[in-house]
């Protein structure tokens, strides 16, 4: 068994081997030819499990007056792979993955979906190592910190501003809205707006007047991009 | 606190608002008014996350030698509406719900989609109540059936997961495929594929897709065994 680094949770692993198998991407079990390598896709399986039930329990237990709706979007926003990324690289989770030639060449060690997908492992592995209290204890500052973010970027209400301050943060990416469609009677217009990145077609929204058409256009957007 | 009959779960409540809030259909909820009554859509949004975590974890635990894809599409056969149905019925819950009127002359009491989604919340009651064990002491049956019965099924087409079920009942017993061969012209290549029991070629097949050649080398395998 190669000697690992292990990411920094906090939690003393009764059997090492887990969470070696947590750290180990499929490019590198492909590589140990003859080997009896496993790699982290059946422990990524069970940790992504227990992380939905942790952040429902969570939100459950500490957004009492959420209706059902609202609970689950709040969980998207916890779950996401932008939130796996975040705790992944906290705990320093991309020096210590077992990563193949072309995976690493190709730098798979910083990818966001490598690190979430690993982090998900790493969860799995703390759960059939101790059970939900380590795992509920390490990831509990995460969904603090992730729900009322994600709450306040909700409550303004705003999905078109909300969308701006997340594509600014890349000067290439360009927004624009354009009324596509309106339809019904005169009195009872329906109108349909499109979400342009770039120039391109990204989503659409429908409302009664053009400014909801273009908010439920921009909360789509937001939504595709595990935002919401 | 209007007396309802509990469903035949075998557990027993140490806190019966919980479980009368998991039997409380949206429709009565909204019919009392005035009176503050919950409905079971929360305790359904926690419910069913701890099924999900709890047949993740059964799966992971029982089907050692399936890959991380196997186990996704074998768990969906464990959570789907069509599941919860069949216990929901097995356990009564039917007669338990508290619906309103509209929902009870339209035949609410017996549609799987309102008796799945109160068995969810049964769950939901269930874990706060008593935490996991319970509810995985009462799941687990339903896993056993459920999951032979989805691998019977499946193994009439697909012979990559017969062969797997039969033959990690073996651990020792390790099976992997390798594309040996691929011939013919770029736009209809032939490819072929050997499976390996442990290390040695046992098999091979030939299709027009990697998959298909896999499949058929699992085919001839299973023909091997006298299994098919």
């Amino acid at each position: 068994m190669e000697k690992v680094r292990f990411p920094d949770t906090g939690y003393i692993f009764k059997d090492e081997q887990l969470v070696q198998t947590a750290l180990t991407h499929s490019s590198y079990a492909n590589e140990a030819h003859g080997r009896d390598v496993v790699c982290n896709e059946r422990l990524e399986f069970l940790g992504d499990s227990v992380l939905n039930m942790l952040a429902a329990e969570y939100l459950y237990g500490n957004f009492s007056r959420f209706a059902e709706g609202d609970l689950t979007k709040l969980r998207a926003s916890l779950v996401c792979e932008g939130a796996l990324y975040k705790v992944a690289t906290d705990i320093g989770l991309g020096d210590c993955l077992l990563l193949g030639h072309g995976e690493e060449r190709s730098g798979g060690r910083g990818r966001p979906s490598v690190l979430a997908d690993a982090m998900e492992a790493v969860l799995g592995a703390m759960y059939l190592d101790g059970g939900l209290e380590p795992v509920r204890k390490f990831l509990t500052p995460y969904f603090e910190s992730g729900s009322a973010e994600a709450i306040k970027k909700h409550t303004l209400c705003d999905y078109k501003t909300a969308l701006q301050e997340i594509v600014q943060k890349n000067k290439q990416e360009l927004i624009c809205y354009k009324v596509t469609d309106a339809s019904g009677p005169e009195h009872d217009k329906t109108f349909t707006a499109t979400l342009y990145l770039n120039s391109n077609p990204l989503t659409r929204g429908t409302g009664k007047s053009k400014k909801e058409a273009e908010q439920n256009a921009a909360k789509a957007a937001l939504e595709l991009m595990g935002e919401l």
